[in-house]
């Protein structure tokens, strides 16, 4: 299963060169999590009061082309793993009207209480799991608000 | 008293205009306000673990020259207004080698506590008070770490 | 005329405080004027490709109310005055479903060419200028995309 | 050849998880980088000037324990690979008093001119990639300022 979300390129995005600063992407990355999330049906400010974080582990990002001012671009997110301890998302990010991505990437995640202590999910949120599990599994596009 | 605090541009702090990107000065302002508050012999951190917090009321900033990538930059920073329920900073941004200020700007903020509820500081922590109202008083330039 | 900007809160723009950190404000004010200015019938991308920008002279914010992480936020945008050398911009910032803004701000710029050099619009680009005269002479909300 | 860089956590880098968004490394990796380049005795600015451009083609971060607001932080960075048409660079990030690094990453990028078109460094501009050479062969740390 994937989300898609839309942005549009602000202002403040853009550095000297004229192009998205490359640290934004990240950014849009969370975005498409966020919403991938909140369409999987719970929302990341539900498990976050819930007690259920997730800090990332690990970060990539492939640069391909450059995005500009403006531009309308689709972040396509999906779960690349699943386990009781650990989540990955991968990332597509699209430019309006072309058809391959201007940058790619993945995040890894690890589970934690709101301690920041890792835990186990399939013991301490058995149900939360059991969502994501579900979405992980199917396929096809979640259907859009 | 003021403060000096010592920064250097950033390239993603750059917009498509090749210049420091408006947005900016603010968090230089904070950085400035942090530089502030510990030569004044407490930290903000420690404010905020002993219950003491500062949102922002209002902000204005004026923009008079822009500032570029790699340029060495010098915040100075003082308390514009003190009373126990609220406290207002002054901010002004030098490039180095300059006589004249690039941005000055203003924020003015409200004592709360950990919930963001407003308090008479001279109640909630009268000892810190007297701190901050000793700097607010002195004059001349904060020792530099 | 006014238009509306529909943003929802990043996790990336909330801070420490659990609130969205104030700086983050200015950058949904220049999304709502990128948003008015497409409205108006130009893009501000194509007003600076023909050799105009607006950097900024003076920024205000006032804020009245926190906003948090995944919050869905409406920017209303307006110019607020219009001269040949000036243009400055109004905003209100809702959170959906309060009847009162959260912030609210202005921001005052200079029309200058692609040098930075002031200009005077009625001569420099007198159609460009009737358009955005236009837009600040009308009532009522732009049509939405 | 490695430099060293400090940094200082600002309030503005946390987020509603109380530590600093895993956003903010990329910005730090290229505060290091910028800080390399100067000490190797170019600066990026000039590098610009002159019209050679670093994009990025890749980033990887590893992220192993949290920072905070007002932590002194320390980026080392050294030159990992280096060819006439690539370059990439690697990262540890530091809290001070801390043995092991809290972050670790790498960037690669793409040499090219203003246009953002490919170059071959060598025959582009010799004397500026003999420079790099150089640096990239030496051992130790890169006199400090």
């Amino acid at each position: 299963m994937f989300s898609e979300t839309k942005i549009t390129v602000r202002y403040q995005e853009t550095d000297k060169m004229g192009i998205v600063h490359h640290s934004v992407y990240p950014i849009w990355f969370e975005c498409g999590r966020t919403d991938f999330i909140q369409r999987a049906g719970i929302t990341y400010s539900r498990m976050e009061s819930e007690g259920v974080r997730l800090p990332l582990l690990g970060l990539k990002c492939r640069y391909l082309y450059p995005s500009f001012y403006e531009d309308e671009m689709l972040v396509k997110t999906s779960i690349q793993n699943l386990t009781p301890t650990r989540i990955s998302f991968c990332y597509e990010i699209y430019r309006k009207n072309y058809i391959k991505p201007v940058v790619t990437g993945e995040t890894e995640h690890v589970w934690v209480d709101n301690n920041l202590k890792p835990v186990n999910m399939k013991k301490y949120k058995p149900q939360m799991y059991q969502i994501i599990s579900d979405v992980f599994n199917r396929k096809g596009i979640v259907a859009n608000g």
